[in-house]
C-alpha cells in the first residue's frame, strides 16, 4: 500500500510556517508500514490543486491532504478533492450540530459571540465520506472512498491535525495493512560517513528486508535497520541478527541502539555507571560543551561544575596554567589544553577533567595555527591525552565539531 | 519567473527529519520576489526523481534542488539532474582539488587517514555547470542552465546549504530579476509578537509596496520591511521612512536594524562602546549564556570568562554565595540569583555579573517552585536587579528563553 502527502497552503509557498505536518505524518505512515514515495506542497490555487491532486491519485492508493478546510475563502481543499473524486458536496446534519456546539462553547470565553456565515461552509461534506470529528476547531477531517483510491483530508493546525491522526485516521490504517514496521537505531561515533559506510557496505548492498539507511550527524553515523512483518515480534527477530553484526564490526564505537539517547546521555550515563565526576575547562567552546552536558537530565550526579576561561587571565586563575605555558607554547597548544584538563579536575575535585582551546575564526588565525585549530585534552586517572583537530568550516561549525570531538574523547578514556 | 522546490531523500519521506530547507528556500525565494507554486519530495529513486525533475521543468523556470549530493551510493541527484537537463558529467579539477584540500585538513585528526573512494564520485560535475564553492562540507553545489531553464543543485544539510545559498545563489538569482528586492530588517527585544504587532497594526494594515512582515524568535520580534523597485537606491528611499516610524514607536527596544546583526552581537558591541566587562555565573543554563556571547567574533575583549556552578558546592566556591543563602532560600531563588550575579562580576574581575538559576525539567519541580521557573539577575553598578520567570516548553526551550533574557536584562541594565 503506497500513500502520498499533500500539503495545501501559501503559507508553506512563502516560507512563513515550517512543514512539521509533513515530518510527522511521514513518520506515523513508516510507523504503520505504509510506503511513501512523494510528498506535495501546493498553495491555495483550484487548478494547480486539481493537477496535484489527480497525479497523486494516478500513482497511490491513498492520498492524505492536510490544510485548506478552513472557513474562509481561500479554504478549497475539500471542493477540490470532492471534484477530483466525484462525490458531490452535501450538508451534514452532525458536522452543522457539532460547528453550534463549538461555538457555544466558544462564547463562554464572549470574543466571538457570533458565528460568521463562512463558518457554515464547514458543515458541507462529500456524499458518503466518513467524518472525523474536530475537538480542538471546527473543521472536521474527512475520508473519500471511491474506486480503490482513498483521500483523507486533515486540518492544517498541528494541534488539530496530531490528536485527529492519532484517535480516528490511524486505527483506520492499521485495518487496512497487516503489515508492520518496526526499526532500531545503531549511532556510532568517531568515524565519518563515508568510512562508515564502507565498512559494512557488504551488509548495506544486500539488503531487502531489512533495510539498512545511514545517516551522517557531526562526527556521528546513525543507522536505522528496518524490518517490515506480520507481527512486532517477527519484525524484531528480523532486525536483531543486523543489528548484531553492525555492532560487531564498529564494536566500541557503537554507542547506543536507541532510538532517543544522544551522545551526551550515553556519556553521562557511562559516568553514572562508573560512579565518576566530570570538570570542564573550555576556551573557544564557551560554555558549549558544559551547556550540552547541562542538556541531560539527571547530569547533576556527576557533573559538579565547569569554567569558561576565554582570557589568559582565567586560564591562569581559575585552571592554573602556567604563566611559562602561555608564554612559550601560547594559548591554543596541546601544553595549555592539558594543564586546562588538569585544572578543570583539580578546581572541581573530580576524576575526570576536560580542556578545550582553539581558534573557531573567522579572526585570530595565523600561518602555524590556522583557523579550526583545536586541542582537546582528557586527564583521568593521572594520564592527560590530548588530540589537535584541524576542523573545517565557519565559527560555529569549528566549535560544534570540537564539542562533540571533545565527547568522543571523553567517552574513549572512560572506556579504556 | 517562477521556481519550484524539490527536496530529494528518503529520510523526508520516513518523517526522520523535519523539511527546514523547505522553509527557508521559500523564504529566501519571496523575499528575492520569485513566485513559488509548488514544493516536492521524493525518495533517492532514480525513475522517481526523473519523473518530478521533469515535471518541475515543464511548469517552472528555475528548479531548485536540495540534498543527494553526498558520497554514497544512495546520493544520486547530480546523476539524474545531470540527465534530464542532457549534460554529461565530467571530471572538474577545481572540484577534485578541493575536496583533497579539504581531506587534507581532515586528515591531521587522524582519524580520517584515508580517502573513501566514494568521495571522488563528488568531483564529477555535468559539462559547463557553475559550481558553488562548499567551504562546510565535500559536496560542491551546482548551477545547470540550458534551454532558458535552470537548475540548482544544493547540499542537504542545513549548514552547508544556507552559506551556499546566501553567498553564491542569493546573489545569482538577484541578477536574474530585473525588479530589484530591497530590505530592511528592525529588530526588537523584550516584547511578545501580538503585543509588537498591535504596535504598528496601522503600518501593517496599510502596507502594499513596502511590505512589513513579523517574524517572532525567542524573546524578539524581527519586522523586515521591504520594497521593490527599479533601483537599490529607490528602494532605500522606499523603505527608510518606514523603518523610521517603527524605530520611532519600539524606541528602546530596537537593539538593530542589520539583517546579520544578532542580540548578542549587539549586546558585545554596546559591551566595547561602555568599554565595560562581563563576567557569568550559571546554573540552569549550563554555560548556554557564555556559549552565546562567545559565538561573537571579538567577544575576548569584553568577555573575561564565566563559571557553570552546577552543584551548590560550585555555587559557593566559585560565586561565594553564601551556604546561609542557599540553605534558607534554595538554589533556585531572588536571593540566590542576586549573590552569583555579585559573585560573577567579583570573581571575574568585571564590571558587569550575570547570575541564572532556575528548574529547567522535566524533573525537580514542586508546587512552589515549579519547572520552568528561572530567576536571572544582574548585578552593575553597586546595583542587582533580579526578574522572576515562569516559562513554558521543555528543559531545551526553558533554557532558551532564559539565555535570551539574560541577554535582554543585561541590555536593559547597561542601558539605563
Amino acid at each position: 500500500m503506497v500513500v502520498e502527502l499533500i500539503s495545501v497552503g501559501t503559507e508553506l509557498l512563502l516560507g512563513n510556517i515550517t512543514n512539521t505536518n509533513a515530518s510527522y505524518l511521514a513518520k506515523m505512515c513508516a510507523g504503520l508500514g505504509i510506503s511513501m514515495y512523494y510528498q506535495s506542497c501546493v498553495g491555495d490555487n483550484e487548478k494547480r490543486m486539481e493537477e496535484v491532486f489527480s497525479t497523486a491519485l494516478l500513482r497511490c492508493d491513498i492520498v492524505i491532504l492536510s490544510g485548506g478546510l478552513g472557513p474562509t475563502k481561500d479554504d478549497i481543499t475539500k471542493e477540490v478533492a470532492a471534484k477530483v473524486m466525484d462525490m458531490p458536496l452535501e450538508e451534514n446534519t452532525h458536522t452543522k450540530k457539532r460547528i453550534q456546539e463549538y461555538f457555544n462553547k466558544k462564547d463562554s470565553n464572549k470574543s466571538n459571540s457570533v458565528i460568521a456565515d463562512s463558518n457554515w461552509k464547514q458543515a458541507l461534506v462529500p456524499k458518503d465520506a466518513i467524518i472525523l470529528d474536530n475537538n480542538n476547531g471546527t473543521a472536521p477531517g474527512l475520508i473519500l472512498e471511491k474506486n480503490n483510491k482513498i483521500m483523507i483530508l486533515l486540518p492544517g493546525p498541528p494541534n488539530e491535525l496530531v490528536p485527529m491522526f492519532e484517535n480516528q485516521v490511524s486505527p483506520y490504517l492499521r485495518k487496512l495493512n497487516p503489515q508492520v514496521i518496526y526499526s532500531n537505531m545503531v549511532k556510532v561515533c568517531g568515524i565519518g560517513e563515508s568510512r562508515a559506510e564502507d565498512m559494512i557496505l557488504d551488509l548495506i548492498q544486500n539488503q531487502t528486508n531489512p533495510t539498512i539507511a545511514p545517516y551522517a550527524k557531526t562526527g556521528e553515523v546513525h543507522f536505522r535497520v528496518t524490518a517490515m512483518a506480520k507481527t512486532i515480534e517477527e519484525a524484531k527477530s528480523m532486525i536483531e541478527p543486523v543489528v548484531f553484526k553492525i555492532k560487531e564490526r564498529f564494536g566500541k564505537k557503537v554507542y547506543t541502539t536507541e532510538e532517543d539517547v544522544t551522545l551526551e546521555d550515553s556519556i553521562v550515563s557511562l559516568l553514572n555507571t562508573k560512579k565518576l565526576t566530570l570538570g570542564t575547562g573550555e576556551s573557544c567552546t564557551g560554555g558549549g560543551l558544559s551547556a550540552k552536558l547541562v542538556n541531560v537530565s539527571g547530569v547533576s550526579q556527576v557533573f559538579y561544575g565547569g569554567v569558561v576561561t576565554y582570557s589568559n587571565e582565567a586560564k591562569m586563575k581559575w585552571l592554573k596554567v602556567s604563566s611559562k605555558t602561555l608564554d612559550t607554547y601560547g594559548a591554543v597548544s596541546e601544553e595549555t589544553a592539558r594543564e586546562m584538563a588538569k585544572g578543570a579536575c583539580k578546581v572541581t575535585g573530580s576524576d575526570v577533567g576536560i580542556g578545550i582551546t582553539g581558534i573557531a575564526g573567522p579572526d585570530g588565525g595565523t600561518k602555524k595555527k590556522p583557523v579550526g585549530l583545536v586541542y582537546i585534552a582528557c586527564h583521568f586517572k593521572e594520564h592527560t591525552k590530548v588530540k589537535e583537530f584541524y576542523f573545517n568550516g565557519n565559527r560555529e561549525k569549528v566549535r560544534e565539531q570540537a564539542i562533540v570531538q571533545a565527547l568522543i574523547l571523553l567517552r574513549n578514556c572512560i572506556l579504556e
